[in-house]
């Protein structure tokens, strides 16, 4: 299975609009969209990357150990990332009405396989 | 009820270490400690004060909306915030084992609370 697949696979939730698996430098390896969204999600993507970075390092700093998960909710977009190993993480965005458990689940089985293939 | 009373409330999850009400600024306002853990947990949350506040600077200026609630989950620690208005959050910090969800509930009916008496 390569990239295109597996974020195929994880955006079978209800309520997904994009997934990305993306490098901590804001850089997308592939994007998969299967919803329209009003919002600019590539633009959003990279800024949640930057603070995806942000947290990892504060966490670190802090002896809290290693970044599991991140999750943003805003008004309009729910927003689950996940590290994949150090240089890469795994991103889905949904709809706030989205099956949130679900999708969050999808990113945790799924970003093992990735870490296989990266 | 004092600030104390809903953060007793809010830590009677299974897996509470602390519960604080802080200002985007860093300082709180009244914090509780139910459990001993071996973390630096007040500098913690000031660390993720700050993410908090990029968070919604890059979400309101992405479109996205307001921030409802941010979930940081490391190693050692879950931490959930949720702002109770455009000064103050509340947050919540866990085990990675304790009940999230009831603990991500507590937040949210706990915030509005607070926001009449802030």
């Amino acid at each position: 299975m390569g990239f295109r697949e597996h974020l195929d696979e994880v955006c079978k939730v209800d309520g997904a609009v994009a997934a990305s698996v993306m490098g901590f430098d804001g850089i997308a390896i592939d994007t998969v969209t299967p919803a329209e969204t009003l919002l600019d999600i590539e633009s959003l993507m990279v800024e949640y990357s930057g603070i995806m970075g942000q947290v990892r390092t504060a966490a670190e700093g802090m002896q809290a150990g290693e970044l599991s998960e991140l999750s943003i909710g805003t008004d309009r977009l729910t927003a689950h990332l996940r590290p994949i190993n150090s240089e890469y993480f795994l991103i889905l965005a949904m709809t706030p009405e989205g099956n949130q458990g679900k999708g969050r689940f999808l990113l945790r089985v799924t970003a093992p396989k990735l870490k296989e293939e990266l």
